[in-house]
């Protein structure tokens, strides 16, 4: 349940009255995210003047939730000193999520605004590859040493507690920074004030390596429940967090594009009404290319039996429903196949029972297929005995072949190092259609021995 | 990365050595979900043993993790002493997740041994709807009032938050139950002891309703980085709360049953490997069977021209390219608009922009796969100009047509209240195919006078 919406209209009608603190009342109760929603619908003049308006302790806080179009178009509004608070008041991994999405100049005006050693924890976390837990991770986390008690822990929290974005899971370090343990705030809570750290904290700590792959990481979010998770480098110290909701922003992220991969897309990273016609283009042409030259194997399938359909252009109607059925029949495993894949529900090891199974969903679907499209073979299209026959053994023969295929082809590319999502309906339908070709045409040439071929 | 893994072999020899003090070292420092996972890899005969050789205070977080026909079987091998301490241990929502999926015999001898407050409490969340906001939440949170000072709050978090889900937001409301307002207990820990919770609560909160869907309740989640959200009642008084990683399992399985409908499969809540032959059937079965009968469209069509065909048997053999290419061209948009749908990054006011996008694209695609499929067919296939022309005029026009209806049939279908991912590829594919062929067809009889048609 949100609560009622706040209107454009409105904000703009108190802008036009000057009524600035009207504004601040109608905004000031609302969520940052949705702040920024209806910033986006404002004319992009208004901007800098609504940004001002707004509470100080917000204004951070709506600024991390725009896209970067606008942040970029506020930044350059900003006075210095207007620029040095937003970035004080800001997330490190927020920081570092804006500045890569920034042109150069912009971002050495930001750079310009920060003190000494936040630029160099911003230069840290950039080196990171794009997409490892290195580059999601914040520097602002807890850490507390074995030897404190609790009531030592509470007083570090207090004090340091403001900047940091979780303060629930503290980490225990060494000297070196070595990762020794956690303890959460909720067993620092339930424990005495004078317990000591070292004996109430939890010493076997999951843990992400900087260059772990972010998707690795997300899966480790939604296995075991964290609401963060600590990030060491090589030698094992303690770098920085990853939190929950940035976990969450991943899975979405990934699910996209093994959706995108699916329907024979190139992932993309930007939402759909914000990339442009040629990148859209970009991302879609290179396979619909591959797929189109593939499919000159059906031509000449069709060529070869050319001969055939002359003399039975009957069975030439018949073609697009054996292959949309064969496509569609392979569609619904290898999708299914691809997504287990991904929630680690299959392994390799299962292949040979996947393959019964699917040998026997085959048979069942082939089989009521065949059954409703003979008699409706017989009856609506008057077809004699044996075409009718001929389609529908096609029929079952294509299923079940789009069956196997569809369930062997994606986990097969997983075992070879491949991305098991780009298998998917469009690559196996290609498949499909020239196997279920060839099928039709031997049966047909089988049955109807005048047909020649 | 996790720790190096338990493996089986191990654990069995132990366990025929009767070693179970080394099981249980060898267990004592794994995750429940990771000792859940490797009891699954066991002979089930093993499993009550191994059960019992788990410290205390992991079974039941153990329990919790296994499948439900693990869970089942257990049950039928615990003593009712047994059983009885594990569903104490157990949090409400975990409870009644694994209630649902148990036969009634079992539920009856779970509710047995459940104290009558708590069966009042599993009963009242067992009869939300299935999906809904009520079904996924927990009673077990903290509740504050707001004369409490800071103090009285840490007080009775310490008293009572052991078996509470979460303890780092706290609720506060009053005598009638009524919500109003919250407070995280990083604001308790940043403020002084004697600081009163009314006036350091935050009073605008956001909340999801009993009856509310599970996906909207979700997409709050990942919208406002939350780690709780309150349930409320009809009359506002606060019932529940539900926990972020019960959200994630939420979008995981939003995501899926997204993914499986765009490939023309009714969703399963089941993990593949433990769905049977015949239900993966009643998945698959009606989508094929539908698309095979919708598939008569371009039987009727092809006939209807099978004089044409007899004529010049040569356009069939690229009937196959122009359907397969058409369909990769409408499912790589319809799967595109159904994710940005779902993720909200569209609206319907966005029709009009979409579609000029799309035919922008549309003519770019077209127009470079006319290009390449032109010189293949006068190179390689050493077809006439005409046949080329015919064949790449068509090409282009399948690829516009199948593009406008890849965007705006998903939208539309949500415009008039269904589901916009049943529209994806397979369906569109259909539609597509069709309007392909009739193309094809006025094209070459226009263009080769002789065909008739």
């Amino acid at each position: 349940m949100e609560f009622e919406k706040v209107r454009e209209e409105d904000v703009l009608k108190l802008l036009e009255e000057r009524k600035f603190a009207d504004v601040r009342d109608l905004l000031k109760d609302m969520e940052p995210i949705d702040i920024a929603e209806l910033l986006e619908e404002m004319p992009e003049e208004k901007l800098p003047l609504l940004f001002r308006i707004l509470p100080k302790e917000m204004a951070a806080d709506t600024f991390v939730e725009m896209d970067s179009d606008m942040q970029e178009y506020l930044i350059q509004t900003f006075s210095d000193k207007e620029l040095k608070e937003v970035m004080e008041d800001m997330y490190l991994d927020d920081t570092v999520d804006m500045i890569e999405e920034m042109p150069a100049n912009v971002v050495r005006r930001i750079l310009k605004h920060t003190s000494p050693e936040m630029r160099i924890k911003i230069n840290g976390i950039l080196q990171y590859p794009k997409d490892s837990a290195g580059s999601m991770m914040t520097t602002e986390y807890v850490d507390l040493r074995k030897d404190m008690t609790v009531q030592d822990a509470f007083t570090r929290i207090r004090r340091t507690g403001v900047d940091k974005e979780t303060i629930y899971t503290c980490y225990v370090v060494n000297n070196n920074r070595m990762l020794l343990g956690m303890v959460s705030v909720k067993d620092l809570l339930l424990h005495n004030y004078d317990d000591v750290i070292e004996d109430i904290m939890e010493p076997n700590v999951i843990y992400a390596t900087t260059l772990e792959d972010q998707e690795h990481v997300a899966e480790q979010f939604s296995k075991y429940d964290f609401i963060a998770l600590p990030v060491v480098d090589m030698e094992q110290r303690l770098v920085g967090i990853i939190t929950v909701d940035d976990a969450m922003d991943v899975m979405e992220q990934e699910a996209t594009e093994d959706i995108e991969k699916m329907a024979a897309i190139m992932p993309t990273e930007k939402p759909y009404m914000k990339t442009s016609v040629f990148e859209t283009y970009k991302k879609r042409i290179p396979w619909l290319l591959l797929l189109m030259i593939s499919a000159t194997f059906t031509s000449m399938i069709i060529k070869h039996y050319e001969a055939a359909l002359a003399t039975a252009a009957i069975l030439s109607a018949y073609i697009p429903m054996l292959m949309d059925t064969g496509g569609n029949a392979g569609g619904q495993v290898s999708v299914t196949v691809i997504r287990a894949l991904s929630l680690h529900d299959i392994e390799y090891s299962d292949v040979p029972a996947i393959i019964w199974k699917e040998l026997r969903v085959a048979l069942c679907c082939g089989g009521t297929l065949a059954a409703a499209n003979f008699v409706k073979l017989l009856v609506f299209d008057r077809l004699s005995l044996t075409v009718a026959a001929i389609i529908c053994l096609t029929l079952i023969s294509t299923v079940i072949v789009a069956k196997i295929i569809g369930c062997t082809l994606p986990i097969l590319a997983k075992r070879v190092g491949f991305d098991p999502a780009v298998m998917a309906s469009p690559f196996i339908t290609t498949i499909v259609d020239a196997v279920s070709l060839m099928i039709y045409f031997r049966i047909a040439t089988a049955m109807m021995p005048g047909l020649g071929g």
